[in-house]
């Protein structure tokens, strides 16, 4: 990875990521994935060294044994060390992120936080004071809307950061548009 | 400018921006300018051949006399052929803007468009399909908004393309918060 500028210099772009509801375990969620992709590509593009990607994690409250809430990573060596893998749902998820993040070469950091997730990616958001946050979105109607929620919007409207929903392609749609 | 990458693979911006409605005639916006400073402080950063902006300015109707309304402007040497400047208030924002740009080595384009601007740059972002749509926002508390209305929320909820939105610094905000 090229450090050609101070990291003081550098765009940190702040992604919010969680796991698919359809293809079980240790996936990414499609919307997830395809904000992560706009961002390389639109944004971060071949000028990798001046941008830092920070992905946070946001799990439910108990929803494992997952005691490590406060580490970072920043490299795909630090998750190899774990020894409890398998508790460890959101991991997975940050490993893949940290992973491509070393193929591109574009320096990156990873948090797992527990609690409600769009009130946890808007604190974030205020602690960490990214230059942009960046979440994904189902792309749902007004109606399926009502039902799933949307953490995006809520980011929108109150988080003190810029935000960018990233619409969820529509030939990306699982047969239910609830999953993800 | 360099031009090593072909157009077809740039990231295309497109920023909608509008007059000051407090320093007079010819100036952009506190929050135009505010948009158009993060986009290529932050966004762009040195990676000037890998982006192209497209500047949009909305006119109410029958604002003027201008007549010009489906001219492109692309070069700082477009506007000094024009004969009635003082009938072409949009266009002094646009030459700012377009000078600006040819200044840091950033292609662009820009337009004048008469209508409602929030419709009009969501039916413009619906025409270009930017990979990305930056609008200003005064960042006005809930009771300003409902006495002055906000684009930016409008575009946000109805563009099709992602949309980011920028607040104002809060050291820029003039007297009156609704004047930007």
């Amino acid at each position: 990875m090229e450090t050609t500028e101070p990291e003081a210099n550098v765009t940190r772009i702040m992604l919010a990521v969680n796991e698919s509801s359809i293809k079980g375990y240790p996936h990414a969620s499609i919307s997830s994935r395809g904000a992560f992709e706009w961002t390389i590509q639109k944004i971060v593009r071949s000028n990798t060294s001046g941008f830092k990607l920070l992905f946070l994690h946001v799990q439910a409250p108990h929803e494992d044994e997952f005691e490590d809430m406060d580490s970072i990573y920043a490299f795909p060596e630090d998750f190899k060390t774990m020894k409890h893998r398998d508790q460890t749902r959101g991991l997975h998820l940050l490993e893949y992120f940290v992973t491509r993040c070393h193929e591109i070469g574009v320096a990156c950091e990873a948090w797992v936080k527990e609690g409600d997730p769009k009130e946890v990616i808007c604190r974030q958001a205020k602690r960490m004071r990214p230059d942009l946050l960046v979440v994904g979105n189902r792309g749902l109607g007004p109606f399926q809307r009502v039902i799933a929620g949307t953490v995006s919007e809520f980011c929108v409207k109150h988080a003190e950061c810029p935000v960018v929903s990233i619409k969820r392609s529509p030939g990306e749609t699982p047969r239910d548009p609830v999953d993800d």
